[in-house]
C-alpha cells in the first residue's frame, strides 16, 4: 500500500439530513486534525454542488466549541443536494480536485453518495490522479447495504417510537382511531420502530404496515375494524411506502383517483393526504367517528435537541474511522458489525469495497415482520432497541383496579 | 373559615392532554397524603365519564416509584373526556360524591373544566352539600384568563421550537419553501413559540400567521414571495386557526372549495388539509418547485420523553396548592403570578375565583404580534422562553466564510 499523500482534503454531506449526520462531520474533522499528511480541509457547501462551484469553508478554523454544537445539531451543518451526478459532473468534481490538490474526498450519505464516491475514484484512477474516496453511512431510512445498521437511524427510531408511546397514550384518554404516516419509501425500518415503545400488553401502535408486505385496502379496513372491536380504540403505523398487492403504492392509488373526480386546484400530492385518506375511509366504511390522523414529515429526521446516544457516538465513530481507512487504503465505505446485543450491545467498524453500498438497498428482512403481515416480531426489538439508547418508561392508570 | 371536613377527595383530568398534566396529577396525590383530613383519594377514570359510572382508582394505593414515572408521562393517565356536563349531568356527579363522601373535588383542565367545577359547587352550596371544588389548570393552548400562562404551555412550546429549529435547519441544507401547520384554533401562543428557537438573523420560521390576525390569502402569498426572493427559501409558521379578514377561517374556505369541485369519497376536512393547500397555492401561484408542508398533530401535546423541566415543576406545584387551598378555602382555581423574567425567572402561586376563569379564554397580546402581523416581537420571546426550561443551541456550518 502506497503511504498517504501530503494533500488536502474535503468533506461534504449528501441527500436527506439525519439528527447525527452532523455528528460524523465532526468525526471526519477532529481525526483528520491529527494526520499531518492532510493540510488542509475543505468543508463543500450543499455537497457535489458546493464542489463543482467551489463553494468551500475552511474547518480546519472552526472552533472546537462549535464543533461539539455542529455534531449536537441536526441536519447537514454543510448543506446538502439532490444531484446525483452522472459522468460529465463527475469529470468537473475531479477537476476542482485537481486544481485545489485534494486527494482525500470523506462523502457523508445513503447508497447514491458510495455510488458517486464509486465513479469519481474510477475516474480518479483512469486519470492516474492519487485521490482516497471514502464513504461514511447515514440514513434515516436503514437501507444501506452490508452494515448491520446505518448511522441515523437510531436517532429517527427514538422519535418514531417516542411519538407513539406518547400518540397512544393520548389515545388511551381519548379513544378513536389514531394513524400515524411514518417515513420510508421502500423500506419499512422506520415503521417498524414505531412499535419498539410498547410496554403493557394493549399497548400501540396495535397495527404497523410496512412497504415490504403489500396490503389491500379491504384487509387493512378488516384489521381496524377487529381491534377497534376488541379494544374500543387502535393506533396505526402506516409507512408512507405502502403498497397494495399490485405493487402500486396506497398513495398513487390516492392521487388517481382524486385527480378523476376534482377539476379545481387542491391537489392532493402533498403530506397529509395519505393519512386523510386513510382517516375518511375508515370513517365512512367502519363508520367511526372519532379517527385522527398525523404524518409526521420532517421532524422525524431534524428535531432540534434528540439524538440517540449511541446514534450519535457511532456517527462520529464512523466519521473518524473513514479518515483512519484513508491513511492506509486507497477507497471504500465505512460498515458497522454488531459484537453482541441486548445489555452488552457494541459495534466493531469494518471497511467494504463502494461497490458492496452503491448498488442496491436493504428491506426489512422477514422474521422482523410478523406472519399476518401488520406487525413487528420480538427480534426486530432485540435488533432495534439498543439503537434508540433506550426510551422512557410510561404509565397509563386507567387499567387499574378499580375501587 | 370552616375547618376542612375528614372525608374523601377525588381528582380527574379533562379535555386534550398535555406533557405535564400528569405532573399536575401526582403534585395533587402527594399533597393529598400530607393531610390526615383526607381519607381515600379516588381517581375518576375518563373525567366527569368515569364520575358518574363510578370508574374509580385508589390513588392513595399507587406507589411513589409508580407516581414519578406517571409525573413524567405524557398524556392524562387518568384518562380524559370531552362532555361538557349539563345541570343533569352535574346532579349525577353530586349524587356520586355524596354516596362516596367525597367532599374534595380536583379537576385538572382547562376553562371548561373550571365551569364545571363552579357549576358542581354552586350545585352543592345549594343543596347545603359541604364541597371544596378546586380547578388546577392546564392547556397547551395557553388560553386561560388570570394566570400569567398555563401549566402544559411551556411543554408544548419547547416542542414546536424545537421542531422549527431543526425544521429551518433542514430547510438549509434542502432550500425551498416550507410550512408548518401549529395547533392552537383561537390563541396564537403556540404558533408564536415557533420562532423562539431563532439563533441568527436569517433563521426561520421567517413568517408566522397567528389566529389573532387575520390574513388574506393574497397577503400570505406576497409575503412568502418575499422572503423567498431574498433568502431564496422560507419556513412559514401557520396556527391551524387562521382566518381571513371576513373571520371564515382558511381551513373552513378549503372546505367549501372541495366539497364544490370533488363528488368521490375524498374528504379534505382532514389534518393535513390546510398544509396541502397552502403547499399547493404557493407552488400554482408563485411557480416555486419545491414545496414542503408538515402539520404537526397529536406530538406536539403527547410526545414521549420530552417535557420542559420548569412546566412540569410548576404543573406539580399547581396540583400541591390546589389541595393546600383545599384545606383554607371553599373553592377556586391556582393562577401563577411572575415574579421576575429572564435569569431571575419565578413565579408564585394565588387563588382566584372560579368564574374568573370559566367565563372567556385569552388571545395573544397585542404587544407579542409585529406591526406586520407575520412575527413575533421580542417581548413575546421575553414572556416565553423561561418557560420551555431554556432550548438547545444549533450551528449551521453553511453561512460561514468562503475559502
Amino acid at each position: 500500500m502506497a503511504s498517504a499523500p501530503q494533500a488536502n482534503a474535503i468533506v461534504s454531506q449528501s441527500g436527506g439530513p439525519t439528527g447525527v449526520i452532523n455528528a460524523s462531520l465532526v468525526g471526519v474533522i477532529e481525526e483528520v486534525k491529527k494526520h499531518p499528511e492532510i493540510k488542509n480541509l475543505y468543508g463543500a457547501i450543499h455537497a457535489v454542488s458546493g464542489i463543482v462551484k467551489e463553494n468551500f469553508i475552511d474547518l480546519m478554523k472552526v472552533s472546537n466549541d462549535v464543533l461539539e454544537t455542529v455534531a449536537a445539531s441536526p441536519s447537514s451543518a454543510l448543506g446538502s443536494s439532490r444531484d446525483k451526478p452522472d459522468a460529465e459532473y463527475c469529470k468537473k468534481i475531479l477537476d476542482v480536485f485537481k486544481k485545489r490538490d485534494i486527494r482525500y474526498f470523506f462523502y457523508i450519505g445513503g447508497n447514491d453518495s458510495a455510488n458517486t464516491c464509486f465513479i469519481i475514484n474510477n475516474m480518479a484512477q483512469e486519470a492516474k490522479y492519487e485521490l482516497r474516496a471514502f464513504h461514511v453511512p447515514k440514513t434515516i431510512d436503514n437501507d444501506l447495504l452490508v452494515t448491520d445498521h446505518c448511522p441515523g437511524f437510531g436517532t429517527a427510531a427514538k422519535f418514531v417510537s417516542c411519538a407513539l408511546m406518547g400518540d397512544d397514550l393520548d389515545n388511551r384518554a381519548l379513544p378513536g382511531i389514531k394513524i400515524d404516516v411514518i417515513m420510508g419509501r421502500h423500506a419499512g425500518f422506520l415503521t417498524a420502530a414505531s412499535a419498539l415503545g410498547k410496554q403493557r400488553d394493549d399497548d400501540g401502535p396495535h397495527l404497523v404496515y410496512m412497504p415490504e408486505r403489500p396490503v389491500s385496502m379491504d384487509k387493512f379496513l378488516s384489521d381496524v375494524d377487529s381491534v377497534y372491536k376488541k379494544l374500543g380504540r387502535c393506533v396505526i403505523a402506516v409507512s408512507e411506502g405502502m403498497s397494495d398487492h399490485d405493487h402500486k403504492t396506497w398513495a398513487e392509488k390516492i392521487t388517481e383517483t382524486q385527480e378523476r373526480d376534482s377539476h379545481g386546484n387542491v391537489q392532493l400530492s402533498g403530506t397529509g393526504a395519505l393519512a386523510d385518506y386513510l382517516a375518511s375511509q375508515i370513517k365512512s366504511k367502519l363508520k367511526v367517528k372519532r379517527v385522527r390522523a398525523d404524518t409526521f414529515g420532517y421532524l422525524q429526521r431534524s428535531f432540534a435537541g434528540l439524538q440517540s446516544p449511541v446514534d450519535a457516538a457511532e456517527a462520529r465513530s464512523c466519521g473518524r474511522q473513514a479518515v483512519q481507512y484513508a491513511m492506509n487504503e486507497l477507497n471504500g465505505s465505512v460498515a458497522m458489525k454488531r459484537t453482541a446485543s441486548g445489555k452488552n450491545y457494541g459495534v466493531e467498524l469494518f471497511r467494504t469495497e463502494l461497490k458492496n453500498v452503491a448498488e442496491k438497498t436493504k428491506s426489512l428482512p422477514d422474521e422482523f415482520i410478523n406472519k399476518d403481515g401488520n406487525g413487528i416480531t420480538s427480534a426486530f426489538v432485540e435488533y432495534a432497541m439498543p439503537l434508540t439508547g433506550g426510551l422512557p418508561k410510561t404509565e397509563y392508570l386507567g387499567n387499574f383496579t378499580k375501587i
